[in-house]
């Protein structure tokens, strides 16, 4: 490694990382599982040999952990590439399916449900109808006015996140899934950032699909899974040499299955923990951000314990990340929080939250290793940049 | 790690690997460069932080490379989770942008273009025809007969692979691609098993569209590419975030596709070696098997250097392969070799060969770093369980 490599990785080392809701560091335990997939047990688990045996094995292993994290058989579990995969594969697989008919889901799901479920509605031919459950103020969805649509609509297919990625806020998906199952609709979830931060359980929700990331809980990228009820019509997204029971074709990316599973186990092992410390972590910044004159989005809604999506008055969101960034603290800001191509955030505007507070959106999200002393000298930096940027703005309207 | 699994390791470690074109491991040189970018450099690479930046630079970095080893820009390289996923994505994304109309593709792709190109004749409303483009007895699609398919039925589609998985053999795709461009054709080819072991080059190539794979140049499972021509229509098979220019959403697997570039880099720096160290031992392996009467398929076509696929009278293919594993030497029967649901060989068929031949293929595919000794003791193997079963059959003849 020369010089300027490690310039920068001891910038990056020392870098205080906010952004727990766009990714996790491979937890060390993991990633000592995840070794030996690369260079000794390197088979392909579709060959018959032992090389490929053992690769095989090692995947079965991986899919019981997954399965047990969320209280299913193995059988249950499609491992995907990726969240959005999982996600595209329950709206595309099972629509594809189904006679086009009619599809709800919350206005604050993340664009790979948002995307493929307003692609259904272009498709040439017959299309499908798309209806919308509406949230709160707070970004909760209106449970109510949720069972009204889908009972008045006849929705076939209802996708409804367990929590938002931006704003942390838990959904009532129990209550919207026994109505959509009730009138013969398949019910899915995207728990993708509920997941190691409380607990989740398939059966308890009442869905038919659920999906699950291994990079948000100190797993690798590269891993996740559709876990589905047996009885999901289903057409794969990816289709070639039969891999996962038909449903997910493509040689196993085993080394990151096997860091999946492991992250199930060790998220199950610490979320107690984790969650109680993140909370206290969480409360002390919002209660430095509220006395900073902050508006918390959804700060008196079921929210998970490491989210805070804050605005501070007349402070842009992405000026306060660059600064925060140049100070050694990485955060995101609103239209960040979903998207390589940043817009608006159309959580916050499904919040109804004005577009000149919206533009002022900053997510910080919390993680295991992160301490009070870091929450503190954030306060102190979020406070010396807004003073700074008050002073300009005072002197430019002199 | 236990007494069992340093066994077992040992075990593994010990076996001689001759199944390549199923999987490779993951080079040292490879691993090392992925390692930081599980730990250290760990970002969402959509992040706007500099821990988000530094996994983007890398992926610029990889997308660099992957294009300078086919010779394209890096603009035009897609990544995604797999072959199979990159060749989805051609079948269905650019079908899906078109009106439906005639595809045509060899009759020896893998299942993963098979099978999407089949299910676009079963879809619902308007559904494509699909055409096949006939191989010879050495497993070569006949260009006269290709070309006057692709007239006869103004093909608006065509796919037809570089080198064949199975039997190694190399397709004239220039010539196809020529005649499909000039009538307006979108013309793909499928070069996983080619690419690191012949040169690929897109433009001399003619196509619009290619796909290659990390983890059969020694890089990791879990990344590949589409290779795309600016003008090729297509939609996303993921949709989301935006990712990939909007042609494939999800978050980047960082370390996958930072060893897909250090892997096309290897392959391109040691392709020469490479070539001629597994053609000497390939030619080695073949005299000695061809000394034992065996059928080796495509034997007098251009082959891949390192791939020799061969049956031997009356020795069932899965009865070798499970004895030579057990002899420590990984290698593939004919039905197992492109799928995770094994049948018969679709490409034998293909190619007209007679079940009773085809039921007894096996494929070694060599490596850079197997030797001759290692094939000189496989070839005694091989005479040795060949002699045993002739033996045992003799007995219950008797």
């Amino acid at each position: 490694m020369d010089l300027w490599h490690i310039c920068r990785l001891v910038c990056l080392m020392t870098q205080i990382y906010f952004d727990h809701n766009a990714t996790t560091k491979v937890d060390d335990a993991v990633l000592d599982r995840m070794l030996p997939y690369f260079r000794e047990y390197y088979g392909n688990a579709s060959s018959s040999h032992s090389v490929g045996l053992a690769a095989r094995r090692a995947i079965d292993r991986a899919r019981e952990q997954v399965a047990q994290a969320v209280g299913v058989q193995p059988a249950q579990v499609i491992f995907t590439s990726g969240g959005s995969e999982a996600n595209n594969l329950f709206i595309r697989g099972v629509s594809d399916s189904l006679k086009p008919s009619v599809l709800a889901v919350s206005t604050i799901e993340h664009p790979c449900i948002m995307r493929p479920a307003r692609g259904l509605t272009r498709k040439n031919g017959e299309k499908w109808q798309l209806h919308y459950l509406a949230v709160d103020a707070a970004g909760r969805v209106k449970v109510n006015d949720a069972v009204d649509v889908l009972t008045a609509t006849r929705s076939a297919m209802v996708s409804m996140m367990l929590a938002n990625n931006e704003t942390g806020v838990i959904q009532e998906v129990a209550p919207v899934a026994e109505v959509a199952r009730a009138q013969g609709a398949w019910m899915h979830t995207d728990a993708v950032q509920a997941f190691g931060k409380i607990p989740v359980n398939f059966t308890e929700l009442g869905v038919h699909a659920l999906t699950l990331s291994a990079h948000k809980i100190y797993g690798p990228k590269g891993a996740a899974a559709l876990i589905i009820d047996p009885r999901l019509p289903v057409r794969p997204l990816i289709d070639g040499g039969g891999h996962e029971n038909g449903l997910r074709s493509g040689t196993e990316n085993v080394p990151a299955i096997v860091g999946f599973g492991a992250a199930c186990e060790l998220a199950m092992s610490r979320m107690a923990e984790s969650s109680v410390k993140t909370a206290m972590l969480r409360d002390r910044l919002e209660h430095g951000l509220l006395a900073m004159g902050a508006t918390v989005f959804g700060l008196n809604a079921p929210r998970l314990p490491n989210t805070c999506y804050f605005a501070l008055p007349d402070i842009e969101g992405d000026t306060l990340v660059v600064r925060l960034d140049k100070k050694g603290f990485s955060v995101a800001s609103g239209a960040a929080c979903s998207s390589a191509t940043p817009g608006k955030s159309h959580v916050l505007e499904a919040m109804n939250v004005p577009p000149i507070v919206a533009r002022c959106a900053v997510r910080v999200s919390l993680g295991m290793d992160n301490t009070m002393a870091e929450v503190d000298s954030f306060l102190a930096a979020v406070k010396h940049i807004t003073d700074e940027l008050k002073n300009m703005s005072a002197l430019f309207n002199v």
